[in-house]
């Protein structure tokens, strides 16, 4: 394949043409007409090496986990009721478990394999399958599991950890509250030592203290891990709470029944995860041995004095909630592989299906020949693969992080990592939601059937933007973070607080590149510093334009809030004068992060014909992100008006360029073909 | 309140500011802190008379509709099995009429009461109580009832109308094949006529000639009405096809058992909407009598001569379904309901739902203060307030047109009909799908939950941007039309036919603004012709930034065509390489229309409190749509720089400004209280 130029088949009035593309010797780009002529040698080399490039670090893990879900009766039935639905996932992960599925999420010295990146890359595969089935396993396995794992000592590993993984005991994560979703640390649950007993007292001290949503409280689980504040007294001294810890609390007895003191009730019917018994609980003074609580960052002793090693509450407890990055990091690459399907769904539907006249013909035309249906499912292919490649680095970073020896931990790294996983967990999951949106309208009445599986995984989809952090607060948190240069103490800061921060630091932010990858360093170095002079297929230049808008925004958005002073309302007002711009910040810094994380996939990519087709998803995905956001590069002249048209253009070009491939990059996907059952693909 | 200027309450250095703007003397715009404390009586006064503006000509069957609609057992019960919500919906529409609900519909010689617009408004009405209800009801009486009112002669409404109104007749609606949805003129179904015996046979010659999607197909209905391609001979001639007809089939025995020849079944669960049996119909040679030809535009003699007044095929294909455009405006006007709806759920959440620490208090920030959060809603409700002054006018159009004296009908006011009905199915079902999917967003895990109704909507909400026409293809009929300047004999042109026929055009395209409004042309000729030279929230030069973006768009995307030649493959690829254009001029002109309506009626406001609330409205809607589509205005130079920022800074200004009365704005939605049930907003 031929280095795209600007617009690499325009003609000379500007106008774009099917005329096909030189490619290299093995792969050519032809017309509309021909459009899945090359062979099936060719095809199969392609396919072959994109997949590669997609499975990443774990790909036998993704090989294993397609040969044991190959089978379309993991797939979501919509007949079931709500009982038949949620027994149906839980007999699944009886199987999973028994598979051994479960234990590469626990470390070899508490009974598992201890492989966390693929315990997270199968927990993403499920997502091909049952996005309930993933939810549930992902509760079971990575919350209430990695809850345990990660904030209990030997004593709560020797107890639970073999339990957790078989399943003879099932639990559930306990920590939003019908009042408290976002603002984790103002929790109203309580849990007061007693020293009499030693024991710890549960309570829910007013309705919104009520534990919602809890995935599993429902019906199923039998202990949750139960955030409240901890509040006790040292010997002589007044109760005080000492921030937000997580307890192991049982709620119900081996019938299924509420022990006393505890009542849970069901959240009932919701927009999809039928699987999923989410529920509520409320907690009457209940009362657990002091052993419960999880005790890796604090303890009580037996007279009620707390200690901690982390001294600061506020270091403390996003330490704590840090170790339990790893749901949120599941989520988003749950979020891609679902988006995946629908998109090769949609993508199969779009080459069998035919509506009107062709020219010439007696024949009607394909519909993904339309421009207008390249247009939807093209483009946000393109970003699937760079999300894909950004996810596994994520994968492979958390995966580092947390199989380092305890205390050999880098507090910088794992900061970078939880604003990473922010910030990827927003952006892939507004992704899914729309692609999945899209291909259910790109396929018509058919799309809205279940039997077709893009309906249900919309209804399963739409709460992913909200649980494991609601995507906007996330947008924002990285942001936040990035401003502030990952400042120790700046967490937990009220939005006031955090202005007042920033207001007061002495020197000019500087966005630190992550990682600093050789690849990029030397595209950079070979391309212009003036964007406007080099073509936009450069890749050192389409860096420097992601990079340019981050920066931009960033400095300016600093700017804006050094304005403001001590006042806490004038702190406030900029703050929030300025969310939108912060939100911005947020999500250009992520989408900067996913290119260069997809054009170091691209660069060790083993296949050259593959890394060529890449390389026009690439450009693709970067054209159609500089054309959703155009608007902010002209009014910022980062691009000018002649380039913003040739951009346009290139979107609708490189569609063309790319739709005889559209089949080879879905299949690329590797999604197990009995997952694949759509009527509509049969029936054209 | 005051005329606004270009950012209504800038500060010097271009920030903005949540300062106050003064106001007319009863209604205060305050700042954050009093946002809800303007008394009792003013907001009295502007609810009603937004309301009055909202419920337009029809407002007393809304009234008669939102008393009789109030009740929370008409909302959907998402633990109804299939069956049971099917039996419920078709429960539903008996009460509804016995009520006398559907003689509306009607002419008053048929056995109703002949209004149309009535008819419709009360439709829409039922969208904020159940869209299962409403698109069942819409089959039965819209389509179905439609098909035979407008497409049958007196025998038809002898025999049908008056048991179609009581229910005594269940029929349904089959168009649609598995095959073929947009290109309805392609279907493959036929009814041949047999002068033997003087019947039609109907039947599904191949597996895609299946009906399919069809509501009530595949339960209750007993009798369709089966669109087929009309296959006669003349004595002496060969059979031959004149094209899509209508025919009365009846497919079930008074058991619910497929007639002889029959074949139903059914499509079972879909993405929402579960109260409306949708299913598919085989026909194997099944006959009908002559006499259930719905026979108004075209007859076959008992010897097999066909007979039509419209002698072109096309034109009789094209007259045909334009009478049935009820649906198509049914459910843009359903749409609007349901999006409205969505947006009240999530902003009554947001005005009690708080998260983190407020500035110097100990209670936490109101969601809906936060900028980013009114961003996400505020612009939303702005664009229903704006859509729904345009439906009111195109159901007001529609009641004309089709309360007219048959053959009294102008032919170009029923073809403006025609296409504005398309363009705003397509702006408002695209509209709702989007304001629900926010609005659930926007309500965290509570939106999820089928108790607060948002989950719900989204589901059943979804389908709407695809049945009654597919929105992409609706659009791109839009910009069709106004490119051939509603040309006769271009319907049914292929994409390439139709490109030859727009190169072929020998005078320039000029858009032909429907029915030229005086208030629309006294605010132009006031308003500078150089827009950057007056004040963005002049009307005047709001119109004329929607106007210039029309013309430019429209006379840039012929000439782009004018390329084609009489080549078939040339002419199909100068169509589809210019589709995203066309997509856009279809998209901008349904905006123009949008917003000259809303000024339209904003102009008719009787409150002028409510008036100046409602400017300060338009002007958010312009704002966002401008901000929307800001990479167009800024590459094509219809706004610079310095306007496009003052824009983006005018958004979060006006939200500002809003935000005092965002509960004021939904309050006027009027819809019912007990279809407003959602324990979030008690609970916050």
């Amino acid at each position: 394949m031929s280095t795209p130029t600007e617009s690499p088949t325009a003609n000379a009035d500007g106008t774009t043409s099917s005329r096909s593309t030189a490619a290299s010797p093995d792969v050519d780009v032809s017309g509309r007409e021909e459009s899945t002529e090359f062979d099936q040698a060719t095809r199969e080399l392609l396919v072959d090496g994109l997949r590669r490039t997609l499975d990443g670090r774990w790909r036998a893990t993704r090989d294993s986990v397609r040969e044991r879900a190959n089978r379309s009766d993991l797939l979501p039935d919509p007949s079931r009721t709500l009982d038949e639905a949620r027994a149906r996932v839980l007999e699944e992960m009886r199987e999973l478990s028994s598979q051994g599925f479960a234990a590469a999420g626990f470390a070899s010295d508490h009974g598992g394999t201890g492989d966390v990146g693929a315990s997270i890359t199968a927990i993403e595969m499920l997502g091909y399958a049952d996005l309930s089935l993933m939810v549930k396993a992902g509760v079971q396995w990575g919350l209430f599991g990695g809850a345990v794992e990660n904030l209990g000592t030997q004593r709560h590993h020797d107890r639970y950890v073999s339990d957790i993984i078989s399943l003879d005991l099932l639990g559930c994560f306990a920590m939003t509250e019908t009042g408290h979703g976002s603002n984790v640390q103002a929790l109203e649950t309580t849990a007061t030592y007693d020293p009499q007993t030693q024991e710890f007292v549960i309570d829910s001290p007013t309705p919104s203290a009520r534990k919602d949503y809890i995935g599993g409280a429902a019906q199923h689980a039998r202990v949750a891990a139960v955030f409240a504040q901890l509040i006790t007294a040292g010997p002589g001294q007044e109760p005080e709470s000492h921030g937000v810890h997580c307890f192991v609390v049982p709620i119900r007895d081996d019938n299924g029944d509420d022990l006393p003191g505890v009542t849970t009730s069901d959240c009932g019917y919701k927009g999809g995860l039928a699987g999923v018994d989410n529920g509520r609980i409320l907690f009457d003074h209940v009362r657990i041995p002091a052993e419960n609580l999880l005790n890796r960052y604090a303890d009580v002793d037996a007279d009620g004095t707390y200690r901690s090693h982390i001294e600061n509450p506020n270091r403390r407890f996003f330490t704590m909630l840090g170790t339990l990055i790893r749901g949120r990091v599941s989520v988003a690459a749950t979020a891609g592989a679902a988006g995946r399907k629908a998109l090769a769904l949609a993508t199969k539907y779009g080459t069998v299906r035919k509506q009107f006249e062709a020219p010439g013909a007696d024949d009607e035309i394909t519909v993904l020949d339309y421009l207008g249906h390249q247009r939807k499912l093209l483009p946000l292919i393109a970003k699937s693969y760079a999300m894909t490649c950004t996810q596994n680095e994520l994968v492979a970073e958390l995966h580092e992080v947390q199989s380092a020896a305890p205390d050999d931990s880098d507090a910088g790294r794992q900061r970078q990592l939880e604003s990473s996983a922010a910030g990827l967990k927003a952006y892939a999951t507004w992704h899914a939601s729309h692609a999945i949106n899209v291909s259910r309208e790109a396929c018509g009445g058919a799309g809205y059937l279940d039997e077709n599986q893009l309906s249900i995984m919309r209804g399963d989809i739409d709460v992913f933007t909200t649980f494991e952090g609601d995507n906007t607060v996330l947008t924002q948190l990285v942001a936040k973070e990035l401003l502030s240069a990952y400042a120790d103490d700046v967490q937990g800061l009220s939005a006031g607080g955090w202005v007042r921060f920033i207001a007061g630091m002495a020197r000019d932010v500087v966005v630190e590149k992550t990682a600093a990858r050789q690849v990029i360093q030397t595209l950079l170095e070979s391309s212009d510093e003036d964007t406007e002079k080099s073509t936009l297929t450069d890749r050192g230049t389409q860096i420097r334009l992601f990079r340019n808008r981050e920066d931009h925004l960033v400095r300016t958005c600093a700017q804006r809030l050094r304005r403001a002073t001590d006042d806490d309302n004038d702190a406030f007002e900029v703050f929030n004068n300025a969310q939108d711009h912060l939100l911005k910040v947020g999500r250009v810094h992520t989408e900067r992060v996913v290119l260069e994380s997809f054009i170091e996939a691209i660069n060790d990519c083993d296949s050259k014909a593959a890394a060529e087709l890449l390389g026009k998803v690439c450009d693709l995905f970067v054209y159609s992100a500089l054309e959703d956001d155009l608007a902010w590069f002209l009014m910022h002249r980062h691009v000018s008006v002649e380039r913003a048209k040739a951009i346009r253009r290139g979107v609708n070009e490189l569609c063309r360029e790319l739709r005889p491939y559209a089949d080879v990059l879905v299949d690329a996907f590797g999604i197990p073909e009995n997952l694949m059952v759509a009527p509509m693909i049969e029936n054209g």
